[in-house]
């Protein structure tokens, strides 16, 4: 894994770094593909407004831009670039440093393998006990902040079971832990409205767009678990994995379905859509 | 300030590391004075409460005993001892490693400057906007997502307000950013429950046990903002400032009274009450 700090290769930060201590900062997962990083500008657009929403200047883009070129000319490719954005160092207190200086962290590292399965037959997912509080201030934007996910993660060790999906405390399904959901139900995309908690995918604003310019019907509405067991199709997506159909959740089983089919189509990444679907 | 990681002099952290990407671990603030970390037990107590809270193992106390004794030995006294515990490194994905290897973060920094003045006639506290939103799975531990206190504490510049007062949705009182908070109402002593949020504090735990020893009624309930504008007295608290009064909440002035006063008497610490109360 390459990895610069503040623009220099460096593999470690201070242990008074504010994003250890208390996660004060935020993070982008960007997959690059052919010396592009796909969807740049909705990743810097979150990160600007993970920026205003933790009541901090605007993230350094410049640097950011610098950092993303320098890595993707010496890295691998297909790759993962990880961006960390931190509010620096303090000794101890949770009074921010005055004056006040970003830290940039960037990694990048090879893609994950991606199994042609997962894209053409589905993944499997499962329920989480563990829920996702509310905190509106803090809803839809990446901070540092993941402790729910973490543990909803932590439920389960099934190599088989891709991802975990996520309820609110009314019982209002949120997303995976590590994606955004999309339910299909008589041609109608719906996805949870993130409000109150969850993180706002950008391949979830970029499937929303596609969505749109094909001119269909798209719902950021509260969704149950019943509306996921009568959807017609089912599928998690997220900036480095792409669409993954649900192929089951828990003991209920589906098939990847039209709408599913056409979006990966038009997305075209990480895996090419099976001939037959074409 | 010293640092050790795993035991080794070493002052910063792999940009892996989980408690920098996700806030997967805790974190302890311990006051050493006179060679003595104070509440040592009730420290480790904690961590061990957060690590079962977390689903992880049991924390490493012998390699903390000896991070304790190995920095205590050299460090400036008194001093304030660091412990964060994390859960060491991925690359990336909620998924933590396996197996499993803590990251013991231990450092030691001369202990802040304590105002003779915040002891015997208290301090300026005010209200925050910012809320405490409930998560009764982390409720109590000290772990490492605290941005709703890192933006709390960011709402305020003026030196000379000394802390501020946090609620949840609800409207309850919780507690400080950085202390728990004790209302004295008709010589019964009362703390927020922090069943839903909050930190539960060592000092917190320290002064209900003296308050028991000296057969005072201390009630863990829920506390509205009139209940604190009613009170006789009021004081916040935290491991290493001790127990300070607070003499002004917004526009209301309060008198350090009887009850805080013993209660500092029997604390003793980080400063001599006046003699003239005594």
């Amino acid at each position: 894994m390459l990895s610069w700090v503040n623009g220099r290769p460096q593999d470690a930060v201070p242990v008074t770094d504010r994003g250890l201590s208390y996660g004060d900062g935020l993070f982008e997962t960007i997959l690059v593909a052919s010396g592009q990083a796909l969807g740049w500008a909705l990743h810097m657009d979150r990160l600007a407004r993970g920026c205003s929403a933790l009541g901090l200047p605007p993230p350094p883009i410049d640097g950011l831009n610098a950092d993303r070129a320098g890595l993707c000319a010496i890295g691998p490719d297909p790759a993962v670039l990880k961006i960390i954005l931190t509010v620096g160092g303090t000794a101890r207190g949770y009074a921010r440093p005055d004056p006040f200086a970003w830290r940039r962290i960037v990694s990048l590292m090879p893609a994950p393998a991606w199994l042609r399965d997962d894209y053409e037959s589905g993944i499997r997912v499962r329920w989480c006990r563990q829920l996702w509080f509310s905190d509106p201030d803090l809803a839809g934007i990446k901070h540092l902040n993941r402790l729910p996910q973490v543990r909803a993660r932590a439920e389960w060790t099934d190599a088989g079971i891709a991802e975990g999906l996520m309820r609110d405390p009314e019982g209002r399904v949120i997303g995976g832990t590590m994606s955004n959901l999309f339910v299909i139900k008589d041609a109608v995309l719906a996805t949870p409205n993130l409000t109150q908690c969850g993180i706002a995918g950008t391949m979830r604003a970029r499937i929303m767009a596609i969505a749109h310019r094909l001119g269909w019907t798209v719902e950021e509405t509260a969704l149950s678990v019943m509306d996921c067991y009568r959807a017609d199709e089912l599928f998690v997506c997220n900036a480095v994995r792409g669409i993954r159909p649900i192929r089951q959740l828990e003991s209920r089983m589906f098939r990847p379905g039209p709408v599913t089919r056409a979006l990966q189509r038009e997305f075209g990444f990480p895996w090419p859509i099976p001939e037959d679907a074409r």
